[in-house]
């Protein structure tokens, strides 16, 4: 599972003194966005060839918080891919604490210039990981 | 339903055009404490007493963008309640078009001054909708 | 002085248990767009003409706390007009309360569709307060 | 110049296409905290300690956008230091471009456990720059 890191901010948290639950969303969108990167992709210039992967769906479960100044791992992958969506799986950990802090996925529609579905690239479909498949 | 009423700002839109898909979960929060308040009840107030409604899972769908300066309506209702546990049901939709933009869950446990699951008051259990029941 | 309304949500607070700083900003943004509507105009519409106003500077002076579910006014007007600039001035208060918690100001640039300075719309010039002029 | 890196996600930008003028001061924040752990301090352990260092105020200039996918560099320095104040400045580039989009500085007052002005701790009085001296 590819894991991007983030460090929680004082703005990330809420009165509560945990992290707010909207930003573990925010959070999937860097991890997944640095994995596309780190296979070479990159989804700014996936926009600029006319695709577009708009959220269609987005499902969070909060087992434990993180907290202020927190380094989160938040680990991400293709959890499955059809010709025209993908999906992919979120578990957040802290940086040597194997505690599951946050499990999620998000559905993206593949949109082509139109709005019309469109076909994933083959690179973005050959990111779906062999224990998904 | 109950529903409350936001103005889209430029700070919860996206490059996209449109209203980026973690703010819908700041909607979603604005929608059920002022449906608290509708009920003559605050969530600040139930802090106060000791008792906290963390939220444990979100979902969310997305059907159709919101813009910069929509006027949105948050429908909410208290869709299921156990003896710990309290659900919300979401509903976005425009002022006067019943085009429905998003829809969405929270389920949140009921903890008391120690943390431990305890009952809901009263008031907020009657919370619950004769259609949910 | 405009005054917009806006609820203190959850999201908007810190774990020190007030409004985090930069959501001040945000608060600044919904009353100056209020304050166009309230004078008949829209900033979508002026976007949507070629006109755009984004931020030059932005200042914010935190007097006192604002905090969860506190109802807070927005007061805001045109403090100053320069052929291609405009500057809004803020005052952030509780209703039914006159400590000022929070004052700022943005200065915005009028460009057109170019992307080069371009003149203030007539009725935007006019929202310039007497007080100010 | 203290630098630290962040890289812009959609969720920072808005429909103009660019980064949200308030979240600048999001990564002033993350700036000025990881400015404290290079040099082996902590804000978190610093309010343990009974110490917080309240923004009193904040002020940015916008200068040129930064887009999505940007890798940013906030550039932050202690620029003053008096015995209850501490101003940090701040500087917004791209890695790899010396093209300053961004500058801002932040006012904090330091406040003890009853709320009153209190001393910076040493450490932290000597984080001022030479430059700045």
């Amino acid at each position: 599972m590819f894991e991007a890191r983030v460090r929680v901010i004082y703005g990330d948290t809420d009165q509560m003194g945990v992290v707010y639950y909207a930003n573990y969303l925010r959070y999937f969108e860097l991890a997944r966005s640095e994995l596309f990167r780190a296979h070479g992709g990159s989804y700014r210039e996936m926009e600029a060839s006319g695709l577009m992967l708009p959220v269609v769906e987005a499902t969070c479960r909060y087992l434990a918080p993180a907290r202020y100044e927190d380094e989160l791992l938040i680990g991400t992958e293709v959890s499955e891919v059809s010709r025209v969506t993908l999906t992919f799986g979120y578990r957040v950990t802290r940086v040597g604490d194997p505690t599951i802090l946050c499990t999620g996925t998000t559905v993206h529609a593949c949109l082509g210039k139109n709005g019309r579905p469109a076909r994933l690239p083959e690179w973005v479909a050959r990111l779906s990981t062999p224990a998904a498949r």
